[in-house]
């Protein structure tokens, strides 16, 4: 530090106007030169003194990145696949004030319960600090929230589960990375529904996986075309959502569940069960997971707490025989290290003292009514011209549109009208057109469901009209 | 509803004991049927049914998973390797009442503000429902957070960055995964030091990597044998953490970091350079980072808030050239979805609005007391059976002992004596014996500290007597 005090009143570090440090180092220094203040044979400071100067000074902003901006490129391994598609308009739309959007069914974070999150929160935090729990991680807190999520899925969904069953993940993204990478070798086939979700064959894809689509009925995915596929290839794996089929909302027909079930076993191939949105099932009673069958011996089952608390909790969970949950968290370890310890113990007391049962009591209601509100303004607004399915269940209603109306240039349309909404090509792993949207409801309340629906009738009258 | 009317009474479901609900419902059929109230040709109740019939009743606990116990195992693509060495006896010793760890180096969670981390929750809480970002995910705060970030990289680490050179990640782990999977191709050479960190090897070993040691002295990292190796082999990578060495806590000296570059930068290998613990450094100011040196190319940098704010912020960062980083956010959404909005903008307050240095400021000063106290008992208890090495910084000291001890020996012993403490042996790659432990000082208090060596030289005296 004695070094430094030289430097600094000579280098005038303190009286210059706000300027990146570096740039008052360096014109400083040419400065004191040319003013005769450096005499020839002084030692200048090292990189390390310099980073003192501008460690003390402490008014470096916005440097440019320039040594980060380039990179040995021989040194990457993979190239780098995109696999989600950014949509600039759509991230312009986020700062327009009234932008309204169609998402693919989230629910309305403004109907979580704030108070009740913070009273846990701050009694999650209290508790870790009385019980160590944040010294020694989340080996505890992770079971007893393994322990919490098996007994709601026994009572709830007929899983006969218990705390070694569970693997819990950062999200369901997460939960199909580590399942998916137990399962797929390169070059194995994997079954998908003609429409599905991209972000699923993105993974198994860059697993090395060989997509194979199945079609879709009004009953679910087509058993009977999984059976001829699999005398075809050797299936290593399918992926479903057979509770509401993502997209297209559709319940998988109690007959297809027995033959999928069947064709599992008679051809071994695993059935991941991604049970996304199994909370909110509207018209009678939910449907069992496939998983709940007590003789299968090939599903792995994906749930997610994230459609009842929204994201600002990252757990999802992976349901697999004890030996398989166990690869799978030790996978989650090695990719996560340890979980947050406050986090899990706030999850664990939301769920086994009813609180998200209450809430998703209470939000279930609301999202009933939301629902409604949608069929109804869709019939007055789009009248013949679409076809809206009744779902079970679900936080999404999926449309079709008469050929008249193109929907790929609907939706661009929209966007003019403030109003985001996604093509239902971008379902299709193998981008075929396919002209209907999914259009959730939940995340928006009535007056916004009224007020877009308008806008995606006068994004429908506009291109017809061309 | 009207079906399960009929069912509930008739098999006497709601005043037996409490069993779980399939045997009720079993032993309620064989009752039913042996009593005459079901008569022959009774349509009885299908799966859907009976789930029905297991909700309405809500008691099934503790049912056994005896449908998912057992699994196809032809269908897992990988075997699974063990990573992590699960001690029982460790475990067993968290529920000693009494007991005391001297971890790697853990912060000290008991010294972190609650009331100050409360209230920015309940902050950040607010804002993500004010500002939708629940809604919309984490792009926006994840952007925040990155510049905060750099921001602090920039004016306290001489790092030239800003947002779109850093990947934010759960964890120094997932940090590893990212950076190690984008650069590892199976078969690849990757040099280690010959004392390091166990969860890295296993990573770089899952993705194919063969590991190569390189030897150390008390200026860290011997580069001349860097050079021979790189003439030897492809070398792909070195995983280093110069700023003080895990385990050994020796700071890199000035110009074997040059070295190090300079040979990078020759035989065109990647630097991993984790930062664990930059923020503690006691003797002098901290060196700057390898990543910082201009002219470089080839460092990838990894730090984390975890040593600083605890395990209740999984929070780690990449550092790289702005296309390698964009290549690791894209991998991080791939694997883990979106991130939890509410954290990240809390962390992003506690950096911009200075608190996080302010506890830092706060805490440095007990860690250095705590580090002093740990070298005074430890002369005061072992004496000259032990070289304790005086680190310019970090939370742990590294302690040779002298062949007469075997450290082995000794940590077996301090199990029995309420110590746990892991034997040096653990951070050799190729499972060499190393008659050392590294002690972190910084979780325990002072009376800890003083108890903790006692038993360590109660084990040590244990084992000489033997």
């Amino acid at each position: 530090m004695v070094q430094m005090r030289k430097w600094r009143p000579l280098l005038k570090l303190d009286d210059d106007p706000p300027r990146a440090s570096y740039r008052k180092i360096a014109e400083g220094l040419v400065t004191a030169i040319v003013e005769g203040r450096l005499p020839p044979g002084t030692l200048l400071p090292g990189t390390r003194e310099m980073a003192q100067l501008l460690d003390v000074n402490r008014t470096p902003k916005h440097l440019p990145g320039h040594a980060l901006q380039s990179f040995a490129p021989s040194i990457l391994a993979q190239p780098v696949v995109p696999y989600f598609t950014h949509n600039a308009q759509v991230t312009a739309l986020r700062h327009r004030h009234d932008a309204l959007f169609f998402d693919n069914g989230t629910s309305d974070h403004r109907l979580l319960p704030q108070a009740v999150l913070h009273r846990y929160y701050r009694n999650a935090l209290r508790n870790s600090f009385a019980s160590n729990t944040l010294r020694y991680g989340s080996e505890g807190t992770g079971y007893h929230l393994r322990c919490a999520l098996a007994e709601m899925l026994r009572s709830n969904r007929g899983l006969a589960v218990n705390a070694d069953n569970i693997c819990l993940t950062q999200g369901t993204q997460m939960s199909l990375y580590l399942s998916a990478g137990l399962l797929i070798k390169p070059g194995d086939v994997v079954l998908v529904e003609r429409l599905s979700y991209p972000p699923a064959w993105e993974i198994f894809r860059q697993l090395g996986a060989q997509l194979v689509t199945v079609d879709m009925d009004e009953e679910g995915c087509r058993t009977d075309q999984i059976d001829r596929l699999c005398q075809q290839h050797k299936v290593r794996m399918i992926y479903v959502t057979p509770h509401h089929q993502f997209p297209t909302t559709v319940s998988l027909h109690a007959a297809r569940r027995q033959h999928l079930l069947t064709l599992a076993a008679l051809h071994d191939f695993c059935i991941i069960e991604e049970d996304y949105d199994h909370e909110f099932h509207f018209n009678g009673r939910p449907y069992l997971p496939l998983a709940s069958d007590r003789s299968q011996r090939h599903v792995i089952y994906i749930g997610s707490l994230s459609k009842a608390l929204g994201s600002t909790f990252r757990c999802s969970y992976v349901v697999a025989p004890a030996q398989v949950a166990e690869a799978l968290r030790r996978n989650a370890a090695l990719m996560l290290g340890d979980a947050d310890a406050v986090a899990q113990k706030m999850l664990a007391d939301l769920i086994n003292e009813g609180e998200l049962k209450k809430h998703l009591r209470r939000v279930s209601k609301e999202y009933r009514v939301r629902r409604e509100t949608l069929q109804t303004c869709l019939h007055a607004s789009l009248g013949d011209r679409i076809q809206v399915r009744e779902p079970e269940g679900g936080l999404a209603l999926w449309v079709r549109f008469e050929d008249g109306i193109d929907v790929d240039r609907m939706v661009k349309t929209a966007l003019g009208h403030g109003l985001v909404v996604r093509s239902g090509r971008q379902f299709s792993p193998t981008g075929q057109p396919e002209n209907a949207l999914r259009l959730g409801f939940a995340s928006l309340n009535q007056a916004e469901i009224r007020e877009a629906t308008l806008r995606l009738a006068q994004a429908a009258n506009a291109i017809e009209r061309d």
